[in-house]
């Protein structure tokens, strides 16, 4: 496997283009995004666990049950969400104005919205300018596609890797997101949407997305708040004219382990770009009595308000990871626990056996005033281990969200 | 029942005193508080669920179990937690001391600590304090009490209120408590001492202040951080010589009103003065199919980070309350709720049905820029509703919480 350019445009058969159309007041910002495959595609999607749903996970959600679709539409700018039945009818109205320009049918498009909640989406700002979003389409266009989905975002979340099945075709996969606010996936995610080029069957691309989502979009949080409208969608075209993978194999393996590769950067991207975030955190769950447990205890320590701020202030305050431990669900044997703190700038311990070790406040400093910093927690317990990421909470957190509506 | 004065040192019978000794470095702050019976009381507590609990906290369990107590000793500057047998040792020390002054056993006195963790507690620092703590015992020591257990607390949480029993008797309950930060009481809250001359057994006591509990200081938020310190403690030292409180009946209703009274008011209390707070949150959720659904629900709303910098910046979106209704894990059908905003400034209906409501942007603001703002939800499904109290999320949480330890 290897990293290459081009993100959703990367696979074969693929193109992509993003606009401003007026969904948004500023002319600068692109606020609408096309993805459209060649030949109709295996689909595989995870929507959010929200009971609140936004209109377009609904009909996107009935788009996809039979497994397959050709294109993603993508405003940003108003979530269409909290709209009732005519949100439906906007949501289903935007497939319907893709498949009137392209050899698509309505059904296989896929139709998603992010942005405020709660008040109805013009369709006809989309409409107007659907010409120019077509005529964009482009097999460089993910870069425009990219920043149309992008709210407050403010670095690329763009992947491409490239893979050698078994029998010599080489299959390429490529990805775009955006993450930033009201992150915290559960069974699913913000919005990524994922190309390749690569034969395999749809229920095997279901399996492989949903494995890879259960271990890294499902493992982040920016603000504990898990979004309406939280989406991820594979697409795979076929293009690449490998032997489809339609069963457990080396392929299979292969392939779940380039999506993994996918899925854990663009993941990381998005807790690294939560909204205000000025730092990385990952925190590293080992000696657990389970997998599930380290995920509940490695999800509590970068959710906490707490460890958010003092990572912020590059504060080893780490008393506050011990107590996200401790309230979380999970087993914890407080005596048992050891902690560190790790950066490209130095590994500090700061516990051993639940009780603390001296330590230089002059490095810990150091240490934490990384853009990553990883937390390293040891429980003692057993030998499962997990992965979450978050980031810092700061005072743009509080300055974006204090007036995002207004 | 009626308001009175005095707090803590308003029943007959109880003194208090609040010095600084030298836990905290600023001169100005006092930092060790000491409450005092005459009689040993029948005594009551709710601790932390936290797994991680502060040293103190095993230590008052311990003096706890039989039901009695004198007297309360209180430190803040360092919580004396995640500190091994040291600390259990150093918290064993603190009832000594008080025991070595007064004619008070060392089991019947209650040990706190609030203030940063993972520090061991120099007990030294407490010993040179002692003599000029038991000579400044008062029965007007609440107010030195009170400010000597604050951390980043910013407005006095004190109340006491008169109730007439039904032989003719009245007696008198007073409080103090601290909030701030590390707010996420579950089955407990943080500091709240709580003493009454009312004679009542402590099984009384003890099932009278869990349910206050359940319904006032478990169902606020500040952070979202369920602290390793949470303990709440009722001392009724029996003076003002009632018929005892020995089983449910009219006085024992009236007792539970009372403490209800007391326990609801430190609750917003503590809330409206969430570190960084400028605004008081209240969330009453009606229209649920049960008390518990409706307290998860409100709970979601009001912890919502979200919510918290909307309401910061006074800004009407509601699209986010209908969001944290929506992943909390109790029953919500999206198409029946209704929405509304109110304050001192007006009410203000957005949503009905699930579906927008046209809304005047200005009277929005001025609804939401009072300091103390309810949001109400129907969720039009059952006859249930619980209320939760919680607080804006401000640039100042974070300055706090940035460097709060170094």
């Amino acid at each position: 496997m290897k990293h290459i350019r081009g993100g959703v445009t990367a696979p074969s058969g693929f193109t992509a283009s993003g606009i401003h159309c007026g969904v948004r007041r500023n002319k600068e910002k692109k606020d609408l995004a096309l993805i459209v495959s060649e030949l109709p595609c295996a689909a595989a999607a995870c929507f959010t666990t929200n009971k609140v749903k936004g209109q377009p996970v609904v009909v996107s959600a009935a788009h996809l049950a039979n497994g397959v679709a050709q294109a993603i539409i993508c405003n940003s700018g108003n979530a269409n969400t909290c709209t009732g039945e005519a949100g439906i009818a906007v949501a289903q109205r935007m497939a319907e104005l893709v498949a009137e320009r392209l050899p698509v049918k309505a059904e296989d498009v896929v139709v998603a919205s992010t942005g405020v909640i709660g008040q109805l989406l013009d369709v006809t700002i989309i409409e107007r300018g659907m010409d120019a979003l077509v005529e964009g389409l482009s097999p460089t266009g993910s870069i425009a596609a990219r920043e149309a989905i992008m709210t407050t975002d403010t670095i690329k979340k763009e992947v491409a890797v490239s893979l050698e099945l078994a029998d010599g075709t080489v299959v390429t996969m490529g990805a775009i997101a955006k993450g930033s606010g009201m992150i915290h996936p559960n069974m699913a995610t913000m919005l990524a949407f994922i190309t390749t080029d690569c034969a395999i069957a749809a229920p095997m691309l279901q399996a492989a997305l949903s494995e890879s989502t259960r271990r890294t979009f499902n493992r982040i949080s920016v603000d504990g708040d898990t979004s309406t409208n939280d989406m991820v969608v594979a697409l795979a075209n076929g293009k690449a004219g490998n032997a489809p993978i339609v069963a457990e194999g080396p392929d299979s393996r292969a392939f779940q382990e380039a999506l993994d590769e996918i899925c854990v950067e663009l993941a990381r991207l998005i807790a690294r770009d939560g909204e205000g975030a000025t730092k990385l955190m990952e925190c590293i769950v080992s000696g657990a009595v389970s997998e599930d447990e380290a995920v509940l205890l490695a999800k509590a320590v970068i959710s906490s308000s707490l460890v958010k701020t003092a990572l912020f202030g590059s504060d080893a305050n780490w008393g506050r990871v011990l107590c996200a431990l401790g309230y979380s669900p999970a087993t914890v044997d407080p005596g048992k626990i050891a902690l560190a703190f790790e950066s490209g700038r130095g590994y500090l311990e700061v516990c051993k056996d639940g009780a603390p070790i001296a330590f230089s406040e002059e490095k810990a400093k150091r240490v934490l005033s990384d853009t990553e910093v990883t937390i390293l927690v040891d429980l003692g317990l057993g030998k499962a281990q997990a992965t979450a990421w978050g980031c810092d909470l700061s005072y743009e957190y509080v300055r974006i969200n204090g007036d995002y509506r207004t």
